[in-house]
């Protein structure tokens, strides 16, 4: 019997699942749309149905568990809540729904803790215990790994950095709330950035001929690649916000690495270098030189399957 | 033999040590003028002769240990390095020193994790796994705990939310940068407040007459308590920054109580109740009513000593 571990990354239109070995190879995979499911025990039940079809496609296959990476996933609780971006309201009890269908261990946590924990178990992050993952897409999201153990805090939520305040009553934020770092460091955020230069710069740009609802980091860090100057100026200006965000997680955990990872990530040194730089000028100095920013060295194809899929091996160590 | 620990606190200008049992007891207490020893191997001959010495005034104590707290104290590698504050220059080896001439584990780190180390174990946090201690003194020192453990990070120097930048380009900090949390949510913090606000408002004021340089918290909390308009707009304003450094914080560990403690601590209500009304105000809503604002639960004459001695007792539970 080979051991495995199934491996799940709900989204609000897309859930994804494959069956993950102990060395970080996907042996299957399979898509779900979530929005076919407004009702949580269809969705459970098609979960289920879906890691059974996965399951006997292979010869012989043990199945030690079950990680799944959700929005507002409360690790200790094995719960969703209050989720914006699903269907299903209020307070749903995942892990006890699926395990009433499939006796196995099943572990729920939001997609960036996850992220952390793929980090730990199958990236950059194996020989470490103290490190930082940012995923930085429509938002920010963090995992945070202290002496090698991923934070989940008190109420299970922990690692919310994307909703720390950088700028007081800034940018209005998806929470209710202004000037949170996601608002400013995620790709989403370079947009609005841009926007803003586009309101304040006179010079040319070729981002001046996209409807704003067509801007995307992916075009934005293309435009700075030719120096576009709105381009160039909103990427370091985002950069400068990142490493804000950065500089201060740094005094608080002490980390040996911290990893960019998502949309934004992509935009490679052009975004790196800036933000090691901003982060050596302005961190505590007992801390200089101590924090390696890089990317993750997780595929970013697989990411979610394989942090989700983490969880379970993280519980089983050779 | 009674088992029994050192707590021994290394400050600028004093040295406070003591024997502290596993019920956190004081039985016998010591103090050394820190200044008298400008060579580090003269002040580690005369601190373990002044353990030697409350040692012997009891029958029959067991050593356990040596639980240290001083400043720039760096966890992982037992040393004090480039401490401001002290006349030892460089890295000071502390704890091999005194290994070499009393053979116990001997434990170092900064003040302000002893102090958390010290909540958990004989204070309010005694069930808690995860919480945070302020201690607001001339500065903001930090001690954080995740999963039960205290974090101090890939560098032994975690914990160090005095120094997040909560005002970019702000109040210059002791540390060679600008608007670090200390500068706003310290006993100092307040007095700079207060000369802020006195240059701003017209307002007839009873701390128009005290020198700067002799305005303290305590005076100021006093004035506040008297509704003297300046101390308790700054009084005002300093809760709201602590409150900020807070719920920034609450995003990242999630811990169940934070604990305020030290010089602007002792203002009590007329800090505290403030204080929480901006957490809650201000925090991502998830985390909202999760969160209690708690007077320290450590006796404060006694706590660094207590909490020093707690690294030890930490090591040897019932």
């Amino acid at each position: 019997m080979k051991e495995i571990v199934a491996g799940v990354d709900i989204g609000g239109t897309n859930t994804v699942l494959g069956l993950v070995d102990r060395t970080g190879r996907v042996l299957a995979e399979k898509n779900l749309n979530t929005t076919d499911y407004p009702e949580i025990n269809d969705f459970v039940e098609a979960l289920v149905l879906a890691i059974n079809e996965l399951l006997s496609g292979g010869a012989g296959y043990k199945l030690l568990g079950i990680g799944i990476g959700a929005p507002n996933a409360n690790y200790h609780k094995g719960t969703i809540e209050l989720a914006p971006n699903l269907a299903w309201k209020g307070i749903v009890p995942l892990a006890d729904l699926i395990r009433k269908r499939i006796n196995v261990q099943v572990i729920v946590t939001n997609d960036a803790n996850a992220a952390a924990m793929g980090e730990m178990i199958f990236g950059g992050a194996k020989k470490m215990k103290d490190f930082i993952v940012l995923t930085l897409g429509t938002g920010l999201g963090s995992g945070i790994v202290v002496n090698g153990q991923v934070v989940y805090g008190h109420t299970g939520f922990a690692g919310e950095l994307g909703h720390t305040t950088v700028v007081p009553g800034g940018r209005a934020c998806g929470c209710g709330r202004r000037g949170c770092y996601e608002t400013y460091a995620s790709a989403s955020g370079l947009v609005r950035t841009v926007l803003l230069m586009l309101s304040e710069m006179r010079e040319d740009s070729l981002l001046r001929d996209i409807p704003p609802a067509e801007l995307t980091a992916k075009k934005i860090a293309a435009a700075a690649a030719e120096k576009d100057p709105v381009a160039v100026k909103a990427m370091d200006f985002t950069a400068e916000k990142l490493a804000f965000g950065i500089y201060n997680a740094i005094v608080f955990s002490s980390p040996e690495a911290v990893f960019l990872f998502g949309g934004l990530a992509n935009a490679g040194e052009m975004l790196f270098e800036p933000v090691r730089k901003y982060v050596e000028m302005n961190v505590q100095p007992i801390f200089r030189g101590t924090v390696k920013i890089l990317p993750s060295g997780i595929p970013e194809s697989n990411a979610a399957v394989l942090g989700a899929a983490a969880l379970i091996w993280n519980e089983h160590p050779e």
